[in-house]
Formats: C-alpha cells, structure tokens, sequence
C-alpha cells in the first residue's frame, strides 16, 4: 500500500493536525461522547471538529453537520455511527480528502454474510479514496506525545496519559484499557495504542510498519486474536528486527475454547495453533505466555542488550536463599543455564572476604545486606567476562532498606564500563519503591518470578530472523504438476514430483495395464508391488499392495491375484498401473508433510509418523519452504528420533539426508496449486546410508 | 510425638506467656535484636527476658544471665547464638522445662558430617526433655493474634502486623517474609508463620498437625524445598482435609538446577519431582504452580464452597469481550470445562432486553456496565442450578467505577439464597479498590488471569484424600522372600512373588540342571526357553533366551546350543535351572514397577515401555500400594495405552485386566526388605484376555 511509508499518513494517524469526531455525543458519560472528553482532559494539541447535524455545540465547541463544513483540510476522523451512517460518512470523509479515518461500529465482518458485504463496501471507499481506514470495530487510535487521546475506550479516563516508547497494537479494544491501567501502575508508558478491530483496510502488520518511521517508539506490544495480514505482519517484523525494536505479542487461543470464542467474536478465522506460532517465531515475533510479561518484557528487552561475545547464561545473586533458590529453578525451568561465580570473581570476592555461599547460587545472605558489599558483588560479576546476564533476587531489604539492597545496583549499573554484563532484578517482597528505583536506573525489574524468568529467556533466546527463502520451484516439478488434474495424484506421479524436488525413492519399473512382467528387473528381488488406481484409497484393504515377493515368478501370479482382489473389493475400479520397487529396509520411519493453514499459510510438519505424531504431538512445523538449517532444527526437535541418535546403542540414523529432504521436499509450498503433500513413510536408511520415500501423495486444488 | 496433641505445647508455641531470648543484642539494628524489636513493635502480649550473660539491661529491659535465672517458668525459648553455644543453651532450657524452642543457629545437617553429628546432639537433648524443637536454621515463629512476633526475619520490620486465619510453614525463611509482604499488601493477613528450618525436631507435618488445633487456622501455606517427614506430613494433611482446611504448597524443585540448590542450601536429599508431586496429591495438599497462587489460592479456596450438586464447571461472564476471552482461554486451558448461560437463564436475562453475546462467554459489554444489569446477570446466573463458578471479568469499569461493576457482584453474593454458585472475579486493569471491595463481600478475587485460572482449577478438582491402605502382604509373599537371599531374586523365584500377589504368568515347567526334558508339556508348542542364573543378566547377548521352538526335539538341541552359548559368553556361569514357558502373544506391552523414592517412599510406576517411557516420560506414578480405582486412574493417564482403547480400530487391550495386575502387585510395597521390583513386559491381551507377565524381577535389601 503506498500510504504505508508515507510521513503524511504517519502524522495524520497519530499526530494530526485537525481530528474530525462524526456522530459526537453532547451527553457526557455517552460512549459516543468519550473521544472529545478524552482529548480535551488529555491535551490534544491539534483542533477538534465535533460533526452532528442536530447540535449547534458540543460540549462548548461548534458542531458542524458535515465533514464537508469543517473549515480546513482534515487529517483524521472518527467515525462513531451505526454501521450503515457510518458508510455514507465515510463517503463524505473520502470526498472531503481525509487521510486517516477510524471506524468505531460493529455489524461488519462478524456480522454474517449482510455485515460481510458492508464491510467490502466500506474497504472499496477507502481504498479508492486511499484513505488509511481503521476497524471498523475499533475503539480509536491514542497518541500520547500529542495527546492524541482518540478513543471510545473507559480506561483514558485516567487522570494521566503516560508518554512512553512502546506502541501496542491489538485485535481487542479493551484489551488496550488493561494495558494502559496495568502498565501506567507500572511506571511503563505507550506511544501509541490502536484499536485495529476488524482489520478491514489495514490491519496490525501494516500499521506496525507504518509506526516503524515514528522515532517515539522503540518496540511493539500485540494482543492478537487471529491473524489476517501474515504477508504485512511478516514484512513488519523482519524490518522490526532489523531496526532492534522488539515485537512481543500476547495470543489468545491455547485453548479449543479461546480459539471458539476468538472466531464468534471477531469474524475470524481459526488456524492450527502450533502452525502460527511456529510463524510469529519465524518472523521473529516473540510470543509470550502471561499476560503480565506482554507488559513487562517489551521494556526490558529494549532497556537492555547482551553485549556481542557474552555467553547466553544467567548468574543469580541473591540475598535471600529460598528467594534465590525460586529464580533459579524458574529459570532453569526454562531451559536457560545457570553459572556460578566465576573462579577469577570469586577470589577476588572472597579477598575482600565476601562470602558467596555454595552451588551455583551466588547467595551473599551471611554477608548481610550492605551497599558496599551489594555494589562491589555487582559490578565484579558485571565485569567479569564470563557473566552472561546477571539477576539479582532481593530479599526483605528491598521493602524496608532500598539504599542498601537496591541502590547499590543501580549505581553498579550507572558505574560500569561499556561491554558490561547487563542486569535484570526481581524483588522477593512488594516493593513498589524499589521497582521504580531500578527501573529508573535501567535495570529491568520485575513483581513475579515467572514474568522475570520467562523475560529472562526471551532476552537470550532471541528470535533468528531469516529473510523469506527466495522459492524456486523447479521447472521440472511445475511441468509434472501443471499436467496433472485437480484431486489427488496418483502415487507414481506424486512420487514423479517429489523425486524432481530432490527426494529419493527406490528404484522403479511401472508397468501398464496388461503390459507384461520384464523378463529382468533393473534391481534385485524380493519386491514391492501396488496397483496403481484412482479407485483404491486403502490399498491394503483392496489386496492392492504386497511386500516381499520373491521372484518373477511369484511376481506373475502376484499380480493376477491382486487384481482379481481389487476386482472383488471395487468392481469397475480402473487399473492405471502396477507398480513394482526394489524392497528396502531402514531403521525406523518419518513423514513429511506440507499443509495450507488457515491463517498463515503454507507450513512444512515433520514427525516420526504413528502413535509418537498422533498421541505425543511430537511434532515440529515450520512456515514453508525452510532452509536446511531450518529443517536441521526441526529434526533435531524431534524427541522420537532419539531411537535413531544412538538411543540405548542402537545404529545411528541419517538424519542428516532425512534433513536435506525436508528442505527440498519443503519447496512445493511455492506452487499455489498444491493443496497438500505428504511422505509418509520417508524410511530413515543408518548414518550415510540416505532416505527414501516409500509412500508419498500430493492433492492438487 | 505426644507433645503434639497437648494443647499446653500449642499455647507455648503460639500463644506463650513468657518467651525468652537467649543471646539476644542489645544493639538495634543487629539480626539478634530483632526478636526483641519485633515483639515490642507489635505488642506482643506476654512476658519477656532477654538472656544476656554480658549486660545488665537489652534495650530497656532487664537482662538475664541464663534462663534459669528467669523468675517464672518460660513457655518458649529462641536461641540466637552460634551453634555449638546453642547446644548448650539448650541443655539449659531442658534443666528450666521450657516447653517450645527455636533455633536460629546454622551450622548442622546442612554442614557436613561434623554439623550432622551437632544436629544429632541437639535433637537428643530435646527429646529427653520432651521439648518441641523447632529449627536448627529457623528465623523463628509468629502468631500474629497474640503479637508473637519471635522472629528474626526482617519483613516484620513492617509497621502493622495484619491478623488472618492463614498459617505458613516454610522450610525457607527469608520466603516467609515475602509471604507476609506480598500477602499484607493483598489484604492477607496470616494467624501463624513459622521458619521450620531444618527440621530436627518437628517438621511441617508435626507443626501443621499441631496448628490443626488452633481455632484461628483455616488453612494453610506450605513452602517446600525437600520433605523430610512424609509421614506426619501425610497424617496432617489428611486430617486437614477432614476439617475442610485447604492445604496449599509451592515447591522449589521443577528444575534439575533448583533441585540440586534445595540439596546443597539445605542439606535436604532429592526425590524424584514426579513422585514427590504424586506424593502430595495423594495426600490432598494442592501444589501450585506459581507463586502468586500460593497467597491468592488459600484465601479463596476457605472462603468460598461449592454446593452439593454444582456442576465442576465454570461459567465466565464479561464487561469485555477481550478480556472475557483471556478468562475462558486460560481456564480452558487448564482442562476446566466452560459452560454457556442455561437456556433458562438466557430467556430470563433476553426477557429483560438484556443482550448476553454469542458463544459460550456470557458478554454483557453490549448491554453497558450499569449496576442493575450486572446485578441481574450474577443473581440469574448465581441461581441457575446449571451454573457451577461463576467467574466475573470486570473491564475499565473495576478502575473507574467499582459502583456500576463491582458493588452488584457483592450485592448479589450477599443476597444470594443458600445453595447458589459461588463465584470469583478478575479485574482487567490495575484496581486494587476493586479487589478489595470484592475480597470484603467474600469474592475471592485476583490480580492476574493466570493466578485465577489455576485458582479455579484448584477449587473444581479437589483432591479426593483416601485414607492409607491397609497393606496385607499374603503370607506367601513374606515366606518367599524372607528365604530368599539379599540382591536380585532370578525371574523363577520373582515370578513366583509375583504369582503370589496375584499376578498371571505363563504355563511354565522350571527344569533343574540336568533334568532330562519331559515327554509332554502341559502346554503347547511353541515355547519360550531361557536359562536361570544369577551370571546371565543380559539373557539375549549370552544367548540364554530363545523363543518360537517349535516341538521336543528342537527343544532338546535348544538347551544344549544354549548352555554351550552362555557358556562361553560367560565361563563358569552358575546354572539354576531351565524355564520353559508357553508362548503368549498379546496386542501390546506394559510395565509396571515399585521403587522406594529417598524423600516419599514406595512408589508404583505405570507406562507403556520402551520409547514411550523413557522419551516421553508417559509414566503414571502414585505412593504404593494403590487401591484398584487408584490403578485404574493410573492406567487412564498413560496416552500409549490409546492403542489399546480402539485407537484406529484396532482391537481392545484388556487395561481393566493391567489396573487388576497393578493394584495387586503394588502391595510388594509393603514389603520392607524389597527395594525394587519391576514387570517388564507385562503382555496385555484382547479385552477379557487378561494380562500376564513375561519377565519380572526383584531387588532384596
């Protein structure tokens, strides 16, 4: 969209110059009256236009009855009519060359096949007037350097408006008043807040991207209900990561029933949970589990770095042991290493005859809490090269004696030269004061041990942000699969098309119908035989598949009995071919398969196949096509393939080929016309022996 | 312990008339002063006498030389010096009969042989003084309704001391002082807190036992590190249970790193987390996940019941929409199931003109957040038979307005007729009027989403406490195993253990070391032979095992090409004898196993075998012996065991049959000279088949 990287819109969307408020209420307390309030009580310095064609005034200021009427270029409105008002209004908007307009009313999209309709009406409006448009469903948009505080929503009611460095983003328009409340208690406020309700026009990806040009905002807070831009929400966050500005986004939906609710009430659509989360984790999305770490991480994560050759391990200090022993386990629980005081730390430490306790938890409790102990253990551990991040745990001091517990920290921190271990702090007790302190003084501090740990590893797992794998689908593959008719592929011609991806299968000989059986085979008995036939799905129920057969001689009567079988099961069935392969034995089994999710759309799942995928989820799925690397990791994800790692001594398994062939097999996601893929069963050969597909299909659309 | 009834050692430990300080400084500020400060400031009630051999008078008061200087006799004692002056300060409490002491001193089991040695003296010299030893390592008790602030823990520092009837028993001490921070700024008060430290003398179990006497108590808080008494835990919990006072308990330990902490800062051994967990849920003490739920969930669950004959479900209704959909995500999530508004209810509230939204939120966001409304909707949904929680999730309303959204909710539950649903809320934005108000009119109420789904989890699935089985190990077992010798027992004689109990093996004939092979079997061809000796525990690779032999013929070359084989696998290997079995086959395999875990004793393991065990940890594990419903709840869990319930229409495997066998065979639990025993495989055949065991073992003492 070419309004997306335009300045104009930019300052138009949260920092215009003159805001239109079309139905204004001149009831207070009315909801339609709440976006004038908020915007006198919070200062908007722009000129507010109050449209309703029965009033003279509202609240005090003149009404006018059209946005035509307004006396000036408008740059922003706030449509806060029904649905059907709210259409004509947006005509008018488009005729008076609004750039940014706001809709408020619901009985769109999520409103059946009527609402659904009247939505395409409304983005036909817009876009050939190239208004920006926001919702409809939407609760407005909240600028706070300009005061721009335009909203339906009862939380801007607050006395205060917070300025701050973070914008959120979110499919839930009160969602934004819990955020403001929670994170205004905090000390942590937002730049910008919208309500991007239905998405119609333009939704969290490209108002994301457009906020990328605002300098006020260093990172992005999603609360997300389903995703409807994943091409804008992808290119979004790529460019997001470039620039060092985190996204970190809140997802309702681990549950069947939040997944129910979130399509009933906002129209969308629901997609496979695993499928997109593996897609925000791919665009460096970094998603979170509590709620309350969507708050707290995105300050942390922009307030601090890790400096280049820090190792990704945490050091905890603590002044009360249990406290300490609680951010240990929560973090380790996370997967993230623990380090003890290193040994050059320690002895210095210990010179000055600081007691550092035992085992990995740098506990100065018998020390007592002193701020010259305090201040000298933090800026050693923060300067000693093998502290990764350091955390302290704070005991009762934190409460009572900030000065000496909390203080010193923050002057350690103030004091240290660059390239320092950066510090996060979680205060054992409730000590507002002593949160405030260190987060005045840049360290990260947080009021729950799970918010600090979980903030802990999203810090030192950071998202890898790879740029979209350029698809080259080979022509080879495009020819096969362009000749082939829509349904499903036979499997000598889905086995065709995978094998011109790159995949091995055992060697072949496909006879037709009525074609003899070769006097020699290209490879040794025993063999493989099916028939080949669109008619018999379930080939072993149908006779049409044996496994085994010992000579050609077998192989003759073989063939006759399976179709005198598949005869018997399916009267009339057509007979496309049989297939005979050589007979290979492997070490265990894998399937591959490429999938179209609902939401985020093509995505490659691989598993060990059987009871492990079904029963144990043992699955990993990734956004497709992947890289090699890529498909490396969702091997090594894989926790079945255990048995093929050496488990209990047995024969090592090539996962290295089983890797290559996810990667290579994962590019059939670039053709549009392939619905579904699947191998299943890829026979996993010992180390350097390979992998082969035994039984693969394509459904084509 | 008979101290433990006696309503005198409960008045000296909470509610002393005389405390005495032995050691106690007179310079403020000093960790050994604090006692004394604290007791001031919070005006404790009773008498006391600082014991201080070098001063005339500690802060104003008249010091004492040593406690039998003391012109009264003294109920309760905290020694504050080093360890080994400990030890005799307490042989002069034992001389003076006091009845409670506490220990501050570290320096014993947790330091090494020589520290478990002092640990060992102190324990002795209380017990024949028949004193309720609390510590070493403790920072003292607190009973908040007499002042008794004895402690040494500088939370209680704070300027107020809240009564409740919460009591906390902590293995950490600086947690108890976050507990009383965190808990007071919630308006959670706490009757008791005690710092059990190392538990020599009494642990949580004895204490919790003894507070289950204190009227002031309706629950309790655990903080665990180790578990050093299972039994008195158990015995306290149970009887907790049968006066309805909730036990609640977080557990440091869910990391390999945070175990080897507990151990290292406390001197405490390591259980398995999974029979530790097992433990405690058997015993109906509710562990939590979070920590926030340790102070929110006890409050809750003693203040609000469910009805005889309420549904285990939970009704969410919502001032908005998001945050009503986080509520039900989260709750669901938790295995909870969600229940829409009853017709009756609908019909009554839409008479009303009352909109309540699609889907199974009841959402009230439509119909505005208006005190009559809102009252209506809770008292409808409260009286609907169908409703089980009702949950409220209040929006920006809780923030601004608690008249219009929070008062109506505690009206209705004060109004409500006996039998209604209970109900808890959670307020979106930061509203701590709000939380109060609710918390007043007995809504539990809670400040984060997490916290009060794993709260409602807590309340609907309450742990169902059975009383420990009476085990009656059958006289057969015990004359088996008392001939039998210590170490591993072959598999004939464990077999017949097994056998016993009341498991199935197969038809077997055992020959003795020359026997020639009989005529006729009593059971048919083919047959399974292996050999028995203590030498071949690895029967495949010494070739001692065959299966599949075919008639006598075969059988008779089989036992001499297996002799020669393990022979010369093993040169000199003892042969007990011949087992020869009939050949089972089944649909699958289990394993059932008994171990003696080092902090909770004898447990029994179900799983599948194999991958499904090891990879992914598919095991069920409870305290053994299990009663039959107990098994069968064990055998539920195990996901593998879909293959044996019709998964893709596959056969039935006969699980009542493998809950039959577990129940049975748990009671070797009983057996104390068994260390470990184990049945793997189990062979489980079609539905109604039974089960039977095809190798087992066990391990004497």
């Amino acid at each position: 969209m070419s309004h997306v990287m335009s300045k104009e819109t930019l300052g138009a969307l949260i920092a215009p110059q003159s805001v239109a408020l079309i139905g204004a209420s001149a009831t207070e307390g009315k909801l339609t009256a709440r976006p004038l309030t908020f915007l006198l009580r919070h200062g908007f310095k722009g000129r507010i236009y109050p449209v309703n064609p029965v009033r003279e005034t509202v609240m005090g200021m003149p009404a006018y009855p059209t946005v035509a009427a307004i006396p000036e270029p408008v740059d922003h409105a706030y449509i806060l009519l029904d649905a059907e008002p709210a259409l004509s209004a947006l005509e008018d908007c488009a005729k008076a060359g609004v750039k940014v307009v706001s809709v408020l009313a619901d009985g769109f999209a999520e409103a059946g096949p009527e609402g659904r309709a009247r939505q395409d009406r409304l983005v036909t409006i817009a876009r050939e007037a190239g208004i920006l448009l926001i919702g409809p469903n939407s609760t407005g948009v909240v600028a706070t350097a300009t005061g721009f505080s335009c909203t339906t929503n009862a939380a801007f009611r607050a006395d205060r408006l917070d300025t701050g460095r973070l914008a959120v983003l979110s499919q839930s328009g009160s969602v934004i008043g819990t955020l403001l409340s929670r994170g205004q208690a905090r000390g942590i406020g937002f730049s910008t807040l919208i309500s991007v309700g239905n998405e119609a026009g333009v939704g969290v990806g490209t108002l994301g991207r457009l906020l990328l040009e605002d300098p006020e905002t260093d990172g992005f807070l999603l609360f997300l209900e389903t995703i409807r831009d994943p091409e804008a929400l992808a290119d979004f966050s790529r460019e997001a990561a470039r620039r060092g500005k985190p996204v970190t986004a809140y997802r309702i939906g681990r549950s069947d029933e939040g997944q129910a609710l979130s399509v009933s009430h906002t129209g969308a659509m629901t997609g496979s949970k695993q499928a997109v989360s593996s897609f925000l984790r791919d665009i460096g999305i970094r998603e979170v589990e509590q709620f309350e770490t969507l708050i707290d991480a995105p300050r942390a994560l922009s307030m601090i770095r890790l400096p280049e050759g820090r190792p990704r391990s945490v050091t905890v200090v603590s002044t009360t042991g249990g406290g300490g022993a609680m951010v240990v386990d929560q973090i380790s629980a996370r997967g993230i290493p623990i380090v003890a005081c290193g040994a050059a730390s320690r002895a210095k430490l210990s010179a000055k005859d600081i007691p550092l306790g035992h085992g990995k938890l740098v506990d100065v409790t018998l020390a007592g809490t002193k701020y010259e102990i305090m201040k000298e253990v933090v800026s050693t551990l923060m300067a000693d090269p093998e502290t990764g991040l350091l955390v302290v745990a704070i005991g009762s001091s934190a409460q009572f004696n900030p000065e000496l517990a909390v203080r010193p920290i923050v002057d350690a921190v103030a004091e240290a030269p660059p390239g320092a271990a950066p510090v996060m702090a979680f205060p054992l007790p409730h000590a507002p004061e002593s949160l405030a302190m260190l987060e005045a003084g840049g360290v990260p501090a947080f009021r729950n041990v799970e918010t600090c740990a979980e903030t802990v590893a999203l810090f030192l797992t950071p998202p890898k942000i790879e740029d979209p794998i350029p698809v080259v689908v080979p022509s080879a593959v495009t020819d096969l699969l362009s000749g082939a008719a829509p349904g499903i592929l036979d499997e000598v011609s889905s086995g065709d098309v995978f094998e011109a991806l790159g995949a091995r299968r055992p060697a072949q000989v496909v006879l037709s119908p009525g074609d003899a059986v070769p006097e020699t085979l290209p490879f040794a008995f025993p063999v493989v035989v099916k028939l080949v036939s669109p008619d018999l799905p379930h080939k072993t129920e149908a006779g049409a598949i044996r496994v085994g057969v010992a000579n050609r001689h077998a192989l003759i009567d073989v063939i006759d009995q399976m179709t005198a079988s598949a005869e018997k099961h399916r009267p009339g069935y057509r007979l496309r071919g049989v297939l005979i392969q050589e007979m290979r034995r492997g070490l265990g089994e894998a399937l591959i398969g490429v999938t179209r999710d609902p939401l985020v759309g093509p995505v490659i799942t691989v598993g060990m196949g059987g009871i492990t995928t079904e029963i144990y989820k043992d699955t990993a799925v990734r956004p497709a096509p992947v890289t090699l690397e890529t498909a490396r990791e969702m091997v090594a994800e894989i926790k079945g393939f255990a048995l093929f790692r050496g488990f209990r001594g047995r024969p090592k398994g090539d996962l290295e080929a089983l890797a290559h062939c996810v990667a290579a097999v994962s590019v059939i996601a670039g053709c549009d016309h392939v619905e579904e893929a699947e191998i299943n069963p890829v026979l996993i050969g010992p180390e350097g022996d390979g992998v082969v597909l035994l039984d693969a299909l394509i459904r084509r659309a």
